[in-house]
């Protein structure tokens, strides 16, 4: 494929967004000509995010209306439930959707999880679940492509070679992940001040956090059998970084090295992700799209622990968001990707 | 009782050792008269710890070798192995070990977790274990006391409640925690340096870290069964804090409320604990001898998630070490302690 | 003076209306039977500060027109403009106002600097300017008390030894200030935000920040001398603290020495100052009533560089209103007060 | 010019070195086929720096000593002394040193501000400036370029426009600047730990720091007139990041719309220059090779005060020296060089 495509980015004033325009600044096959918020309309991109000033000086947000008809590739960063209205109006070759408005296949998760009945649910066949190291071969002939969400990606890619391969059951998993608060989003509100969360820590969301069924979902699809996961987040006080940490049962008699292995064999021509004996650490993945994972087996106590670091805005949002439109396009995978995180 | 008690401080020259200083100076009934560090003798304590300048404004660290034999209370924070060497000089009415020495009655336990024998087994007997809490009639009458560490602390009382009573299984249990830095000491090392640190959340210790036997010892013994536990300890970018996410299997079918409730039964009238609906956050204990504590049951997955918070240098050590005094010795067990965390 | 006083603190759903909260639970001679806020009353203060919940387990936040008539001393830590509308209706026996409102004599200060008149001139004159270490003579017999901004204290004592001898010039003078986030207060705003925040560092209020006339006008009444200062401003990434790094010009030869000399004779018999080689730290100061301030002089370029450090939130705001208020009734100035910083 | 360069990078063991790496591994005329290290010779990059994992994964540090001598370019960031030993082993195309060996044509500032003779003065002659915005014309034929140090380059550019254009003095200066800890080195030290870090700021290197000459050098250099700065840098708890404010006296009647004016004419085509109305934040720059800069006029006490941020690992070190290589060779100033910062 040749020549350079245009792109379309809307919900540009949140975080994800903010780091599509990022990332697309060094893409060689990309150009931004377009990007838009609810609520920013007229705004310079330098005003809001100054770090973009020297890459987009005269850059504005548009309306989300105003989305043009002849972009190649949109990006929506909207949040859950916006896009469901805006889908019927997208014509570009590809729509690349970061909510969570068309992950998953059966309309009555949303309902369930999310709180209402999806809008659309006739299209939500239409879109690819965009985990890429999982769905590849989906993902190479989609016309859209929805994003997992950030956790998600995490816990998924850390269990799915344990649990693909049966060396782990697919219940009575606890996942007990932490995420720097970008994941919760540009706004200001009382728990995500430097006052509340400096030196603080804390979960949220018990028992019943949306990534909860998507984690099911993916690792279910992946894996070829039903899975149930406890998922319970923290907020580290910390920009970005998702570690997740994830407790399961063997089912047989795999070593550490073993399992290790497992994860090794399926991974070992992945550009982003990096299995190590080391324990992972998500200021090593930060500005990347690279996943780092390990795993344990605990002879005492019978548990495999298996541990997975990423940067939620890259490889759990914007970078895979990327990584996605480069598979579904044809382009060269790791295209405007950067592999190296950025230390300290 | 009435009257100052003479007290003196070893390991001075560490963070708990420094807790301890600044609270002993807000002690109705303590005085200190002797501070020690093995390496920095000679040096002021101002110097070392400019935030005690104004309290202890001439006060110079001496040798460990010159402890006074006239003390009444004498606090230890040296290192794990050398409060065994030392407890032969120790005359004083009182004596309380900050470290692991004289946690477990079993001296098995310490070539198995510590990597050695004990030096002086003989003596374990004599030490009370000292989680209040859990412990407060064996500790009415002590002599010498063995501060708990600090995981075991929060993870013990978290979970007593639900273990004691019989609402939760004993075994199959996992311990997800996070601690602040100064857990891991005052001297530098690569990954405890702010460049390594902040941004970053990682966990250590994986399947083999030394609080999950006093864990297990301590809920077993407050219980009256065998307790098995996988923790996996992490490292927040943080000074201070402990937040302990424990997750049991339930033995009947007691509800969220239901599970709540035996928290606030068992803790009714303990002015340390706070059992509270809301999630726990480290940052509401930090400066305080405060621990949060909130519970769940997840009715989907059959799982109890049980949550703790404290900070690590009060009630995680110097602060608990200061309660247990206070209960040996018969004074007010609240006396120097403060209730109130310092926010933000 | 006998008796414990009773006490209501206004602005309480604010951070330095919490801190009030927490240092008055440690006072001896005062008990807290009153918190009002003007937007949460009739939430628990335990809801909104976990951290005081073991403290006042059922206080309630009360509206501030509900202000007792019997209380004997009354906090105000409303935001600036408020409490000039309120002092007709405070009748308790001290009054201490933690806002700018009453801490100019002249009312042309307020439409200069602060952008609108003042509503009750006439009442200036009634409160006495609360910087204790400098105006310790007026407060004795004083019935209200304007508690100094944080900054102007911080800078104030640090400069006041060397304007006040004279051996530094009293113009020409710059301040380069920094300060954790708890100072510009607990609502959440875009720029307060963990993720806006965290390693950042940024200067505001260029050139008018409204601590610049209060800064001139404490040390010119002090020294007896026109005071002129540029401040500016910046924001840490750090809750609490403030550092001001002061310039003057020197008008002798002092030597760094003479001039540390200058600032200890001033100040050796304070409880809260402590005068030191070593650069001051904001870490060393925190939780406590005490600066930290340091001198030198630069004989290559004829500067003199002082340099002071305080919790902006205790002897910048709370903890320094109780000291004008310990003065103000006649009780021990130390009463309630930690001179040890918490570390780390 | 054509082709791909082999590149070497001496004291890659260190951040500046491990940054190099990371844009080296993204610049499309350079590949990285040598790193040494002096004290980690033999270990892989990616165990050191787990970040670097996925780009080079099987790279090992070599000993300095193995340099090889068919390198195109070198790029040390050796310590400080240590380059001037090595500097006759070097044959490569291009030398350039990110340490202060070679940044002073003055051979008497060594001893005079780094405590010791030059080791080769003979070769200081040969070596370019490499703040590449002042002095362009000079490296575009250099065989070897010196580095500014990462205070000098923010402080430099920050004021070059004021001095050089002569409206303002070039005597009678202040900079009052304060950076990440990076800046400081990846060996841990007491006052480097996260614990003494978080929520501290403080002052270091009073009245003597390193910086303050080539400061005086560069700005008198570029400006042809002698030039004295008062310098007093401060240590942020922040990884990255250098906010330099500076004071300066006017010379003439410029306002501040007229100061921005005489930046942005200086700057207009300065591809990482941003000249802004707002206040520089030094998290805009994080990631990034770019410097933002503003100016005011106080007309109320006459000063000007002129702030600059940049990331000190990348502009201030790395990516200085890489845009130095790029004019030295020919190659396209930006080539490898991010303008955009990554945010939050």
């Amino acid at each position: 494929m040749s020549g350079v495509l245009r792109v379309g980015v809307l919900g540009a004033s949140g975080f994800a967004g903010a780091e599509l325009m990022r990332l697309l600044g060094g893409h060689p096959s990309f150009e931004l000509v377009f990007a838009a918020a609810r609520s920013q309309a007229g705004t310079l991109v330098a005003e809001l995010y100054p770090n973009l000033a020297g890459r987009y000086p005269g850059l504005r947000l548009s309306a989300v209306d105003d989305l043009p008809a002849d972009l190649d590739v949109v990006f929506s960063a909207l949040p859950h439930g916006v896009s469901q209205a805006l889908i019927g109006d997208m014509s570009a070759r590809l729509v690349v959707d970061l909510a969570s408005d068309f992950r998953f296949d059966d309309p009555d998760v949303y309902p369930a999880w999310y709180g209402s009945a999806h809008q659309v649910p006739e299209r939500l066949g239409d879109f690819a679940f965009g985990l890429v190291e999982l769905f590849r071969e989906e993902l190479a002939s989609a016309k859209a492509v929805a994003v997992p969400g950030c956790y998600v990606t995490a816990a998924a890619l850390t269990m799915a070679p344990l649990i693909s391969s049966g060396v782990a059951a697919a219940t009575g998993i606890v996942v007990d992940a932490a995420s720097g608060v970008s994941g919760a989003g540009r706004d200001p509100k009382p728990g995500t001040t430097f006052a509340a969360m400096s030196e603080n820590f804390t979960a949220y969301g018990l028992l019943d956090h949306r990534h909860t069924p998507e984690i099911e979902m993916a690792l279910g699809r992946h894996g070829g059998t039903d899975v149930q996961v406890l998922f319970t987040p923290h907020l580290l006080p910390a920009s970005r970084g998702i570690l997740a940490t994830c407790y399961l049962r063997p089912t047989g008699e795999e070593t550490s090295d073993e399992l290790l292995d497992v994860m090794a064999t399926m991974y070992k021509a992945e550009p982003f992700i990096h299995v190590t004996e080391d324990v992972p650490a998500t200021k090593s993945t930060l500005g990347s799209n690279s996943v780092h994972v390990t795993v344990r087996r605990d002879q005492r106590t019978g548990w495999i622990v298996a541990i997975g670091a990423l940067d939620n805005l890259v490889k759990g949002a914007a970078g895979h968001a990327i990584q996605g439109a480069n598979v579904a396009l044809g382009l060269e995978e790791t295209a405007g990707l950067p592999i190296a995180g950025m230390y300290p």
